[in-house]
C-alpha cells in the first residue's frame, strides 16, 4: 500500500481532481463541472462521491494521507472561499470545514490556485532546493506565489500574492479588479492581445492579426504568428516582456529571489516572453541584485499545474 | 548575574556600541568615530577595546550571550560588508569572521541597518507578537526590513527588502543608486526636500521655506514649516506621502503585512506623514486588502534604533 493525497483543483468551468503520490504522479485523475451547482452543498456532494469512484478505482492500493484544495481567492488561513467573482457560491465559503465532515481523519488545506502551483514547483517541479523563489501565472489574469525561506508567502490575512494588482502605468488600462494600470492589465494572455491591438493602431506595418477579431485573437495566435516573423507579434511580446520585466525588477526589490518561474499560457511561448523580460529586468534592477535572478519555465506539466500543486500543498502540510 | 548582548551600529560617521538586556534596556552605550582608519582591522580593534571598556563598566554583572552588528549592505549569510559606498572599506569586509577572533565562543551576526530596526521592532516595539510586518525608515534614503511569518526576509543572496529602489516615476528624479524614479528619490528626508523645490518652482503661494537655501534645508524645517500652516510644506507631505502611499500598496500585494512601521527622521512628523501615506495606500489597494494594513510610527527610540536593533538581531539569533 502506497502513501497519497488528493488533489483538487477548483476553476471557474471546471473542477479537477486526482489522486497523487509522493513523487507528484497522478495514479488517477478527473473533472467535474463546476458551475452546475447553485448550492455549494451539492457540488461538494458530487465532488466527494467522484473522488471516492476514482479512489475505488486504484483497488485499495492507496492510503490517502491528506486533501490540497487550489481555488481562486482561496484563504489558507480560514480554508475559505472569498468573494470569488468567477464562481456561483458568493460570500465566504467555508471550504474546509464543510470537506472535514467527509475526511475527518486527514488534514485538508486550501490556498489559491498560483499558490499551490508555487508549492507544486518546489516539491515535483524546478524549484526544488530553492527556498527563496516566485511563480507568476501568465494566464487570463496574472496570479502569483511568492517563496521565502521555503515557506509561502500568505501574509497576515491568507492573501498575500497578488502581483497582478500592482500599479505598472499611472491611470493605464482599466483592470477587471476596478483599479487601472495593474500589472496584469499588460502582462498576461490578456494583457498580451490588448497590446496587439495597441500595435495595430499606433503602428502602419503589415501584420497577419489585422485579420483577426478582438474577441477570437488568443495567446497562442500571437504566439505562433510572432515565430512565423510577424513584426506586431513580436513587438508585443517585447512590450509585454518590458512591463513585466520592469515590475519584477521591483518585485526582487522586496524578497529577492533565486529565481522567477513563469507559467500559464504566455509562457509557453518561452524564449518570446523570457528573454525581453530577463533583459528589462536586469536594466531596472539596482546593482547589487544583478546577474542573479533566473527566470524560468516552469517545470510543472502545463496541462496539471492546478492539480499537482494542491497535491503538493498536502504533501507540504504533512511535513510540517 | 544577567545575560546580555553586545549591540553595534556601524553608520558613515560614527558606531554606536552598546550592552543591551533581554528587554531591549541599554546597560551602557558609547560611541567611536567610524571614519578615523582607512584600515579595517585597526577600526576592529578599536571597537573591541572600546567594546572592553564598556563591559568592565558593569563590573561583571553580565554575561555576554551574543553580538549583533547592523551595517550598510550588511549581508546576514556571509557576514560581510559589501561595496558600501559611504565606508573607507572597498569590496568585500568579513567583518563576522575577523570579529569571531575577539569573541570565538559566542553567535555573531550581522545584516543592515534597518533590517536589524526591523527585528528590534518585533522583539521590543510595536511589532511585539506580529508575524507579518514592514519596517520603512525615511532618512537620508529610504530602508526597509520585511518580516514574514515571524522571519526577517534576507533573500536568496542576503540583500533582501529594498523599496527605496522600487521605481515610482518612470525617467523621474536622479537616485543615488545610478537609477532614475527610485521611491527614495521621494519618499526620504532628501525626497521631501526636492518635493519642497519643486513647489516652489511650480507654485507661486508665499513660504517661509523660499527664504531657505537647498542646502540649510532640512526635513525637520520643513515639519516645523508645516505645522505653522505653510502651505508648501503642507503639500510636500501630501505629495511625499501620495507617492509613498501608492508605492506601498503595491508592497501590501507582495507580502500583506498587517503593519508597515515608519522610522527615521521624516516619521518624527507623525501625522503628517502617516495620514496622507494611508489615504494613498488605501486608494490603490485591489479590494480585498482595504482597511486591513495599518500605518504605525516606530515604537524604538530614535536616537538608539540602530543599537537596538543590532541587540535585537543578537536576541533573535539566541532563540533559533
Amino acid at each position: 500500500m502506497k502513501d497519497a493525497v488528493i488533489g483538487i483543483d477548483i476553476g471557474g468551468t471546471f473542477t479537477k481532481y486526482g489522486i497523487v503520490d509522493g513523487e507528484g504522479k497522478c495514479l488517477v485523475e478527473n473533472f467535474i463541472k463546476t458551475d452546475t451547482h447553485q448550492e455549494f452543498d451539492l457540488y461538494l456532494k458530487e465532488l466527494v462521491d467522484a473522488v471516492e469512484e476514482a479512489k475505488k478505482s486504484l483497488k485499495g492500493e492507496v492510503a490517502i494521507k491528506g486533501v490540497g484544495i487550489g481555488a481562486p481567492n482561496g484563504n489558507y488561513y480560514a480554508g475559505t472561499i472569498e468573494n470569488a467573482v468567477n464562481l456561483n457560491w458568493k460570500g465566504v465559503v467555508p471550504v474546509v470545514d464543510k470537506m472535514k465532515k467527509y475526511f475527518p481523519d486527514i488534514p485538508i488545506v486550501l490556498t489559491n490556485d498560483v499558490n499551490a502551483a508555487a508549492i507544486g514547483e518546489m516539491e515535483f517541479g524546478g524549484a526544488k532546493g530553492m527556498r527563496d523563489f516566485i511563480v507568476i501565472a501568465l494566464g487570463t489574469g496574472l496570479g502569483s506565489g511568492i517563496v521565502v525561506n521555503g515557506q509561502l508567502v500568505y501574509g497576515h490575512d491568507g492573501f498575500a500574492g497578488e502581483l497582478g494588482h500592482t500599479k505598472v502605468v499611472h491611470n493605464g488600462r482599466d483592470c477587471g479588479c476596478g483599479g487601472k494600470g495593474c500589472l496584469e492589465a499588460y502582462a498576461s494572455a490578456t494583457g498580451l492581445k490588448r497590446t496587439v491591438y495597441e500595435l495595430l493602431a499606433d503602428r502602419m506595418i503589415d501584420s497577419e492579426l489585422r485579420d483577426v477579431k478582438f474577441n477570437d485573437l488568443t495567446a497562442k495566435m500571437i504566439s505562433e504568428a510572432a515565430q512565423r516573423g510577424d513584426a506586431i507579434a513580436l513587438e508585443a511580446f517585447e512590450r509585454t516582456g518590458k512591463t513585466l520585466g520592469r515590475a519584477l525588477a521591483d518585485t526582487v526589490a522586496h524578497t529577492s529571489p533565486e529565481a522567477i518561474f513563469l507559467s500559464g499560457g504566455v509562457a509557453n511561448s518561452r524564449e518570446l516572453i523570457t528573454v525581453p523580460t530577463k533583459k528589462y529586468m536586469e536594466e531596472n534592477l539596482l546593482p547589487i541584485f544583478r546577474n542573479k535572478v533566473k527566470i524560468l519555465i516552469s517545470q510543472l506539466p502545463d496541462m496539471n499545474v492546478g492539480l499537482v500543486g494542491a497535491a503538493a500543498l498536502a504533501w507540504n502540510e504533512l511535513k510540517k
